[in-house]
């Protein structure tokens, strides 16, 4: 495999353990069935059951649940090498809905086909635990961010853990990363009103700390960033593989 | 094995998976080294590295984060059958603490302990990513509950999915369950103040709907209290082995 064809899912599971010469080939292999969706139209409606996953190959897409009154509350944003509905799949309906944000790519992954890889390659099951732990302990980190946070460090803590998790991937760097959230995508994800995102955005920029604009996230201070926000990224546990 | 030593795990994971008696087997290894643990002193702690996970076996745990003006948020209450710091074990940093609410049995699952597992008996490792699934899935309602619901839905919803937890593993019925959180753990679970806890309280049974007293839930009408919390149980994934 010429390095130049390393998904960003294989990188991302990297991180986590060595992956021989046969794991490879079988993630590859997960990572056939590609397909183009457009943006604003759900991949994945809450309430659906029996539906494939999907691993993100390129493009944006947020995962969000309507409540019954008709609010939105955006749980997390993928981006390339995240996977999709992974959860869904092991729980039969889909607790959520997947909306691309932009085009995107993404592999299909049959829940057979899912647990066939288990079987198979324990080393990659586990390689999969520990992107769901991830995950999940990104989850965590937002609703302490709802619960817990000023609006200010809630935003700071965002745009860091997304530069974050955007260079694993080769998507950005330590001054900054595209970026094509929208004010209501910001809201929808941090319970703010737009009104209020686009305030806590200035102050951010203000304070010169961090600029959003015209689609680029730019850390001008990421250090000082990091403090306003609390941001420890242990969490994201991207310091190389604990399997070799 | 005499199904009277069934432990909550088992009993759980059986919900997913229809275990085989070698894989029954292995289970009950990991849950050998059961120790007692008293209520108050935290089992894990918050940035702490290396640390075994723990299979719950009886008694109640929260898992928290402090943030740094000190203020805490309870992520969720562990009950017996649940894993503490499985997420923990594979990102290497606790990214929160595990304090017992009440005197616990907990069995030590080492890193490589269960690791080992998922290589000699892969459903068992689809198994626990659906318990983690399952774990995040309830993370992600109580993201939604923090960030979109009225307090009265937020508490009413809180106390179906316990109970709905606590019937899975045989600690409740559809009538009530014992509860020996306080009006405190509730506070820094739900992001309300302790006065406001009581106040939701006052209402809900005040209306016919629930009662929480004395240690005891009493559901007065569930099917009112679901309605009102928009409680839709099909995240909890409590219908059937999927795996036979």
């Amino acid at each position: 495999m010429n390095t130049v064809d390393i998904s960003p899912l294989t990188r991302k599971l990297s991180t986590f353990v060595a992956l021989s010469a046969n794991e490879l080939a079988v993630l590859e292999r997960l990572y056939q069935r590609r397909r183009t969706f457009v943006a604003g139209r759900d991949l994945v409606e809450q309430g659906q059951s029996k539906q494939a996953a999907y691993i993100l190959a390129s493009g944006w897409v947020c995962s969000y649940k309507i409540q019954p009154d008709g609010t939105r509350q955006i749980v997390d944003f993928q981006i390339p090498g995240d996977f999709l509905g992974l959860r869904s799949v092991l729980l039969r309906t889909s607790d959520h809905s997947f909306e691309p944000i932009t085009e995107i790519q993404a592999a299909e992954v049959l829940a057979k086909d899912l647990l066939e890889v288990f079987a198979s390659t324990p080393r990659l099951a586990t390689a999969v635990l520990w992107a769901a732990s991830r995950d999940e302990a990104m989850v965590v980190e937002h609703l302490v961010g709802i619960g817990r946070r000023t609006s200010i460090a809630r935003m700071a803590h965002f745009l860091l853990e997304l530069g974050a998790r955007l260079v694993l991937v080769g998507l950005g760097s330590r001054t900054g990363y595209a970026c094509p959230l929208t004010q209501y995508h910001l809201a929808d994800a941090l319970g703010l009103s737009a009104v209020h995102v686009n305030r806590v955005l200035r102050q951010l920029r203000e304070r010169g700390l961090v600029t959003f604009r015209d689609g680029w996230v730019t850390f001008d201070d990421h250090e000082r960033l990091s403090e306003l926000a609390g941001f420890d990224p242990a969490y994201l546990d991207q310091t190389g593989p604990l399997l070799r």
